[in-house]
């Protein structure tokens, strides 16, 4: 058993130990064998199902319907994920041969494939007990790319935490992968600690900005700095053209269960919704009192949220079209129904400061324009960098909308043409990241591009064959891609010169 | 014309707005436009070779066939960069159809595809006035990506910077490319004030750790933190064994060329060279009187060499070998004849902070060691993040290496069996960059996998076709390769099910 011990202090230097010396062993391992263990941990979640999310309803407030479906998405990740490295496409194997006419001289042999960055620290995110959490994407990337992985348990949900460990460790012995290649480790401190140990090579977190900031900080200084994926702050802009508002009787009530859903306690939440000065969105409040409250999901996020919610309700110039309510028990857990307030641009633009923080939790700002043609410039200015931005427009709006598409896609990882920007779907194709502060670089956490993170390339220059990684060799034993550059091919560029 | 006038001030604000504006009519071009505007550039070099080899043979003291070579080395590599984005299978289009049975409920249209990040900032080198400066490889690769490029010129070559920046400009002005879209910056005041400036979206740099490390930190604590490629120290070691000194007779030639060669100032020259105890390398002394001295870069890179090789001469149990010598003009240039000395491996690892750092110019320290099984750990000790590492070995030594190959990868961007690590040949699998201090990422430097740094992930959700970008259409107007997830096939992962 590899998860840490309650009982006995964490020794997080053996912890560091064990995964440094699982790091060679499991970079070893063929494709098809680690996404055989990666299904074997899904297989493994989904039979434990029922178990995990009672715990998960007990620790996090979360429903019951919003964690089975979490957790369905969770092991059909780590299955994408088997998917995506199993036929070693992933390794991007490429053999140059030899050639003694290369155009800038001779050519030795050389061949470069992706190979794991070694033992990865992931730091578990609060809001999805499952997905982003223990079993969740970053671990799944991080595994499928053969790296061993660590993960710092959220305080939000220990039990869960421990018993998702337990099974996944479970899972992956039983699988045949080496010792060490999955740990659990618990407490802020123990984290940081782990972050600077040099024998982490990179890190992965989910969670504010603020937090966020101060790991990537760690992971910059360190004597060796290593990377550091942080998926931090976002706001996620919706803009509605008027035509768009006119022709969707479901635009309120989409936005509203966008921003309400899991109490409002997602990373695509929508913050913020632009709609032309006039267009006729209906009751709001009256929308909104449907809306059964929520739980949040620990005193902390309960108690920032309010502080939240009060500093924007009090801001000059807004307007509360559904003033909500946040009610404490006596266990010190916050329920939310809905805050919707209105601004106008100017009053957005003077009090940027306060009113284009992220509020985590069921809070969103319904702000009026009144050109189409201002949004480009405005968007740019105030988004710098989201994970999402969502268009809702009609097709006779098209032409008028270019300029803006354009903006949304320099500052976003991912625009959506009408829909919501929360339930983020698990595919090849998807990206869950942005510029910062979205996140810390342009990566994406969600979806398999996010393997990429944790390989780097390693060329090897006439080895011999005996001495070769098995993706470069001659004779291919994985049987992955290889893209082989023949020699006499490169003697010269002639059917590129002169092409202008 | 976008290179700074030398008789105005140099306005950093207009020059990073000119970029900006560029950035976007430059991403919307389309790769084979780009592909011919990078050869445009490639044979506007080849055809003014001998006028820039002139200004570089007097700012830089490199020879004349060193040079030329340099510059066929450079034209070529844009040619290799024009290849490897004019099919437009690095923009990695991924096609997600809508999945209304999608195993994790309803799947939108998903599509991503790579864009270029905006206007990138790239510190030019001093010891490769060609390929790793104005029309080098971060500025053939971010031209490749898209991205308007500023590059700030190295002041030991500045008229050579201002010549080649006019070629390029030129070149890229009539082959059609948007203005701004290359403009040249000079002093190193202007270089970090625009390192600074938010529009900038991405830094590259060759050159010391020490500068390195301070630009890294600049980007990385600008308000929004961008990525910064540097590739900064590399001692390169080379370990032989006993078989192979023993069959090589010219391993002591090969070894002092590729000290000597450029006067040492590679960033890839072989620092250190490990030979077992007792093994017979030949007369050094004799061998180096036969290199001719060869002036270093300029006299601050003298100056630096020569207080270098002063400090290794005079550590503790340091051995001459062939002492070389440094001898200064009149002009305060320094020309130096290879310096080789002799540790053994107490030594070295007792005076590790004095021997280890990397000396820039012909010296270079052979290592006595006891045993080859003493060497994996040895290098995973001392040697934690290099560019290359170097095996010579014979057939007899495979099954005694297998370790140290592994922990020369686990340490190295590019591992070489035999031959010396200078000369990095420019392909599609070369990988010039390795953990930290060889680059502050694990990306390369070289070669067409350099392309990747400088683009990042955009996904559109349930876009209509006027509104994606040409890569991701369904008639693929750029019929590029587009990697298709159809409907219903992903209904469920049975094939991957079980399979443990």
């Amino acid at each position: 058993m590899t998860v840490t011990d309650r009982e006995s202090p964490m020794d997080l230097d053996q912890i560091a130990e064990r995964a440094a010396r699982a790091a060679r062993p499991f970079a070893a391992t063929e494709p098809r064998a680690r996404a055989a263990a990666l299904v074997a941990v899904a297989d493994a979640l989904d039979a434990r199902a029922a178990e995990l999310i009672a715990i998960a309803v007990r620790e996090t407030g979360l429903t019951e319907p919003r964690l089975a479906g979490e957790v369905r998405r969770t092991s059909n990740q780590l299955r994408l994920f088997a998917e995506a490295i199993v036929d070693g496409a992933y390794l991007d194997a490429r053999l140059d041969e030899a050639d003694p006419d290369y155009v800038i001289g001779p050519r030795p042999d050389v061949r470069r494939v992706l190979e794991p960055v070694g033992p990865v620290l992931n730091f578990a995110a609060s809001n999805f007990p499952f997905a982003f959490s223990v079993a969740g994407g970053d671990s799944a990337a991080a595994l499928a790319a053969g790296c061993p992985l660590i993960v710092k348990a959220h305080s939000g949900h220990p039990e869960l935490s421990r018993r998702t460990a337990e099974i996944v460790s479970h899972a992956l012995a039983e699988a045949g992968m080496p010792d060490g290649v999955f740990q659990l480790v618990e407490g802020q401190e123990a984290g940081v600690e782990l972050l600077k140990d040099d024998r982490i090579r990179a890190g992965s977190f989910t969670g504010s900005t603020r937090v966020g900031v101060l790991l990537a900080d760690v992971a910059a200084s360190r004597p060796r700095p290593i990377p550091f994926y942080g998926e931090l702050g976002s706001v996620n802009p919706v803009y509605a053209t008027a035509a768009a508002v006119e022709a969707d009787p479901d635009l309120l009530s989409g936005f509203l269960a966008s921003v309400s859903g899991s109490a409002g306690q997602l990373c695509t939440k929508p913050g913020f919704l632009f709609v032309p000065e006039g267009a006729e969105l209906g009751d709001l409040a009256d929308a909104a009192a449907g809306v059964v409250e929520h739980r949040l999901l620990n005193p902390g996020i309960g108690r920032a949220f309010e502080q939240r919610r009060e500093a924007v309700l009090g801001a000059e110039g807004v307007t509360p079209l559904a003033e909500g309510a946040v009610r404490v028990d006596e266990a010190d857990q916050r329920f939310a129904t809905p805050t919707i307030v209105e601004v106008d641009l100017e009053r957005l633009r003077a009090q940027r400061d306060e009113l284009l923080e992220e509020s985590f939790g069921p809070l969103s700002v319904i702000v009026r324009y009144r050109d189409l043609a201002e949004l480009p410039e405005l968007h740019r200015e105030l988004f710098p960098g989201n994970l999402t931005s969502t268009l809702h427009a009609t097709d006779a709006d098209a032409e008028a909308v270019g300029d803006l598409v354009d903006a949304l896609a320099e500052t976003s990882g991912r625009v959506l043409f009408g829909g919501w920007p929360t339930g983020v779907s698990v595919t090849s194709a998807m990206q869950h990241g942005g510029p910062f502060p979205a996140t810390t670089s342009d990566s994406t956490s969600v979806g398999t591009a996010a393997i990429t993170r944790f390989l780097r390339g390693v060329a090897y220059q006439n080895a011999p064959q005996a001495l070769l990684p098995p993706p470069l060799r001659d004779d291919n034993p994985w049987g992955i891609p290889q893209r082989r550059s023949a020699a006499g091919r490169s003697a010269g560029w002639g059917r590129l010169t002169g092409t202008h």
